[in-house]
């Protein structure tokens, strides 16, 4: 390993600098990913890591997983590490990880997708990324306006998570008429989802913060479903409401 | 009205940027709310109001309601309510508001209590709150480590939620001790809350965000309950949680 490592360079940093904003991330199909246990999930999952910036502790606990992955390692401190990246505290290693392409895929036999109409907040769609592993659903897809997948806050609230989804982004009216399933969309005035009975698959969709679904995209929800309310507050964060239409819709495939 | 408007001056300046601090609530009893949604709220609640601070907008479009709360107006620009509170944009009001006591009270009657043991970030305490509203779940306990509700970050994510609960600090073993009702702990491994027949009532305990519940807790558990995962994220955020656990719970009232 010892004749590969490189130390940090000035362009390095500027390079993993400028995957802080979204262009940059688009132009180089690069993103990056901080801190011990979202680094490990990295290393671990099918992504293909370009450059594994770490501290001589990290890449020496982890020597054998950063060989197999075939990332260049370059050695830098703590204080390095806190510069480049957004983690106020960071004491292991970053990431630089090449993007997957955004390829739509067939609607998965017999389970639940969940697409997002315009989440914007990077932390509600970290969060929702979380759920669905939780919940065992392996497959979203978002509008083009919701938030980008590969921003740091994403993978930060994801808890790496990310690693273990496929997503798609494309134009939801489209891609749901051509999967040709039910779409449970979630809304104010829909169907107590506490009454519904055993469901198999569909799409569990959730709209943007302010304004929910898009009256274009409701045209081709099948079922309008609502969280039962008890008291007063007006709604439900976003990942608050999907987690629960989740953990629902898995109770209900089992009943 | 017009003969009590007051300009903002240093020292109030000065005394309301102190209360961003723990320490200085304390010693004032007073904490602040600001933005249009939850001054309102909080002008229509119980709770008593020192002072608010308001565009001349906001003071004119919520005159009866600011005349009927006794509170002496200051009149500010959008900059200078920016510069006293945490919100990055505030062009409408911002409320000094008096604590309510820390008072301890019985079990309510056939009903949920929300208890959080230790739960530290303001923000996942500010939104429990209002998934506590959403539920109808009106009281909740807090460990003495628990983030202080009276916490800014706390008062916005609730959305308002705030001026509906009620809550206290307290010796949580102590206090489930003495209501002697079922109190059901949120563990890794408890019994699947899908599984769960009727309950009517009891204590819904979670706990720290990196620890859990704590092992002195853990003994005046009655039942430990837990939410089936389907896939590989290890745990849920502590709101996530509390969120999906009310939602079972609710059900579990009525079938």
């Amino acid at each position: 390993m010892a004749e590969s490592i490189r130390m940090l360079s000035k362009n390095t940093v500027k390079f993993i600098k400028s995957l802080h904003q979204k262009k940059f991330r688009n132009q180089e199909q690069k993103f990056f990913v901080e801190g011990e246990k979202s680094v490990l999930e990295v290393l671990n999952s099918d992504f293909s890591i370009e450059l594994l910036v770490a501290t001589e502790s990290f890449a020496e606990k982890n020597r054998m997983l950063i060989d197999r992955s075939n990332a260049q390692l370059i050695l830098a401190t703590q204080n390095q590490l806190e510069s480049i990246g957004q983690y106020q505290s960071n004491d292991s290693a970053l990431a630089v990880v090449n993007m997957k392409a955004n390829s739509p895929f067939d609607f998965p036999e017999d389970s639940f997708v969940i697409g997002l109409d315009d989440v914007r907040d990077p932390g509600n769609l970290g969060t929702i990324i979380r759920i669905a592993d939780w919940y065992g659903i392996k497959n979203l897809v978002f509008s083009a306006q919701t938030a980008d997948f590969y921003n740091p806050k994403v993978i930060q609230a994801s808890m790496g998570s990310f690693t273990r989804v496929n997503f798609f982004y494309g134009d939801l009216a489209e891609v749901f008429q051509k999967w040709n399933v039910p779409v449970y969309g979630a809304f104010l005035d829909g169907k107590n989802v506490h009454q519904m009975k055993q469901i198999q698959r569909g799409v569990i969709l959730m709209g943007n913060e302010s304004n929910g679904i898009s009256d274009q995209l409701e045209k081709v929800v099948t079922d309008k479903v609502t969280i039962p309310g008890f008291g007063l507050a007006e709604s439900l964060n976003v990942a608050i409401a999907t987690a629960i239409l989740c953990d629902n819709f898995k109770r209900l495939t089992i009943e």
